[in-house]
């Protein structure tokens, strides 16, 4: 039997975890295959920590670009992170070498996803990320496999497990954001500046490429409109569970008659779509297509459900499978016509905190209506008794009209100086 | 560009929504796969019938067994369903001929899977069948690719929209049965005689091809015990309710001690479960791997549903992706070493009527405690008042215990006299 041999850069939990997965089913990958994958050499760090590995008769490089060359790999496996080098240097030199290339670096497609795909069709090399997004979720294959035959007019997930496990709790317990961050950067859910993700940016990396290959688009995620949830209260999810909502951060591209619109952000979605259901760390990821509408639900980080999209990665490779990175030629790939997101259209939730004097409310409904937007209701908690002069929760939730109609109501309303914090506005999506 | 030439047998709903699919997608699968993927020659029964659609320039075959032997064909697309020939004649030419061939066929495949399994690879030929199972959710790549490197535990799923839709309605609307499998024939969703959706065949033929992929079986779809829904009432739904239950019609196939129980039955399922919240005719399939668990969602039958399945197939042969039928070679799949229903272990619900006489509710617990069946609640519904002869509803949760107690329970309480009609038993599934 062939061996595919694999040269595997990056031995913390994921690299870790691929080693244990193609020993556990080497038989069951052989028989599907008709190929032995094997681990031929490694590049990480620090040689000498205990990995808890056997490592044995595998070569060890501390130069992964050296090791992307190397004359003995058939496939050059690429989980180190980040967008820059030495990952990016890596890949590019792997692919020019004519290697396949399986990768779970989402910032790096992100970034460089349509020069990398060119560089792999040039050299005729295949390059494979089912990892980068969702994790153990398949959804990169379903894209560009199973779907083929459907035109997609939207994707849109729940696509960071760390931002979803802090909205859960808070919502769940009555926590507030502080508490919930805190706990997730204990169990190890977050980072130590959890910027990256509760921010948004991973989630619009990878829905960057889930635009990409679900519109035939160039990667792009500069043109995605991002915002995190770091503005959320509990007082928002509480309110959405009173209207009939669970607020989500989601990644959502969408076809639209000005371009895809791409946006990541807080959404309020009705609490019976599957997508609202999905909770802590899980992942989710819903598909409309002109032929089938799917989900598909699990986990989206952790080592060993990434390691399986890697292995399953590797062993599409060993069966010869090829085929576009991004599931057209580079070439092909249209640039993105960016739908701005001030023509964005939908209904929206807007909790303000007005200053309490006689008129706040009546200015409030004036300036909605000057800009034609109409009010599904509107809501008023006034301040407790023996505190008067506070100010008091004015929640709005409007019909659907534009993003710029929204914002520049509150901006007239913030002119009229009848609000005493920054409001707050929420997206909200509906059958 | 080089074509893929394609044979379709069958223009019915789905076929029909092949023939559109492909010329819709034209361009977007020729960019997928470098290839344009041609319909040259079709086999139906009525060449006059108008199906609305443009086939001048297409071969017309009387004989679907012609068809498949073609010189002109790359491709034989079996769309005419039915265990027997013509479609077992034509699919096995078309293999023997070296063709790939795409079905969707789940009784076939069901009854001589294996066999045609191993007549595809002594031919090198490829055979596919992502719309036998869950017509658009791509279950069947996703065991045999995308989940690869798992070491698969249990998959299990709702696999008949017929009878989920059933299910749907009496539990929202509070209809019986009857009403709501009239209302299911008058739309469409089922069939005149509905013996082989409503009794579980369908669900069992399904299962049996996921055995097979997830577990590294031969296809024996005679090894599964299956049970319908024709015996459950709108009581027992209202009762699964109270209990924070739905009732489903699952297939499920386990790895035990003993060999893969595969099982089709009614079962309830705990309501915060997504498979639970999966209603109408949406089918939903769960897998538990040692990696990961994933849930995906979608429509399960249809002509545009079922097409972009076969479209999905279509467009990998195209893309050169071969390997094997059932993710392994025929040879190597292991004769199922079938686990005992008698065996299998759970929760049990148990709804009797009983007698209404003194004693009987001691009857009945005395028969339970003997073999050792602890109950987690028992629940009696006396008669009204103005009819105190007529019998009892009770009601027993049983907790885990094994499939023959609860028989040999049921048979001992029954052979006491205290039980006035068949007593309805239902499976839980829960965490």
């Amino acid at each position: 039997m062939s061996e595919l041999k694999v040269g595997l850069a990056g031995l913390g939990t994921v690299g870790a975890g691929v080693v244990r997965m193609l020993e556990r089913q080497k038989a069951a990958l052989a028989a599907r295959t008709g190929r032995d994958i094997r681990i031929v050499a490694v590049a990480a760090r620090d040689r000498n920590k205990d990995r808890g590995l056997d490592l044995s008769g595998v070569r060890w490089f501390e130069d992964p670009v050296a090791l992307a060359v190397d004359p003995e790999i058939d496939v050059f496996v690429e989980l180190m992170g980040g967008a820059g080098d030495p990952a990016k240097a890596a890949v590019a030199a792997a692919l020019d070498a004519g290697k396949a290339v399986v990768t779970a670096n989402k910032a790096l497609l992100a970034h460089c996803g349509a020069e990398l795909a060119a560089r792999a069709e040039a050299a005729g090399a295949t390059l494979r990320f089912e990892a980068a997004v969702a994790g153990g979720i398949p959804i990169i294959k379903t894209l560009r496999e199973a779907l083929a035959g459907n035109r997609i007019s939207r994707v849109s997930g729940i696509l960071n497990g760390t931002c979803n496990y802090i909205l859960t709790r808070m919502a769940d317990e009555k926590l507030s954001f502080d508490t919930c961050l805190a706990e997730a950067q204990r169990l190890g859910y977050a980072e130590a500046d959890p910027t990256f993700d509760i921010d948004g940016f991973d989630t619009a990396h990878k829905l960057s490429l889930l635009t990409s290959l679900a519109f035939g688009m160039r990667v792009d995620a500069e043109s995605i409109y991002v915002e995190g949830i770091r503005s959320l209260t509990l007082a928002d999810l509480e309110a959405a569970d009173d209207l009939g909502y669970r607020v989500k951060l989601l990644g959502v591209a969408v076809r639209t008659d000005e371009g895809i619109e791409q946006r990541v952000h807080p959404t309020m979605v009705p609490k019976h779509w599957p997508i609202a259901q999905v909770s802590g760390v899980t992942n989710a990821v819903a598909v409309d297509g002109d032929a089938v509408a799917l989900t598909l639900v699990g986990p989206g980080a952790g080592g060993d459900a990434t390691a399986s999209a890697v292995v399953g990665d590797l062993a599409d490779i060993a069966s010869g499978s090829g085929g576009y990175a991004f599931g057209a030629p580079a070439q092909s790939l249209a640039v993105a016509e960016r739908a701005p997101m001030q023509h964005h259209e939908g209904g929206y939730y807007i909790r303000l905190s007005a200053v309490n004097k006689p008129g706040t409310a009546a200015t409030i409904a004036r300036r909605m209506a000057e800009r034609g937007i109409s009010l599904e209701s509107i809501v008023q908690h006034r301040p407790a008794r023996n505190n008067g002069d506070a100010p008091a929760t004015v929640i709005l939730i409007t019909y659907a009209t534009t993003e710029a109609d929204v914002r520049d109501a509150v901006a007239a309303i913030d002119a009229d100086g009848v609000i005493a914090s920054v409001p707050q506005v929420i997206r909200i999506e509906k059958d």
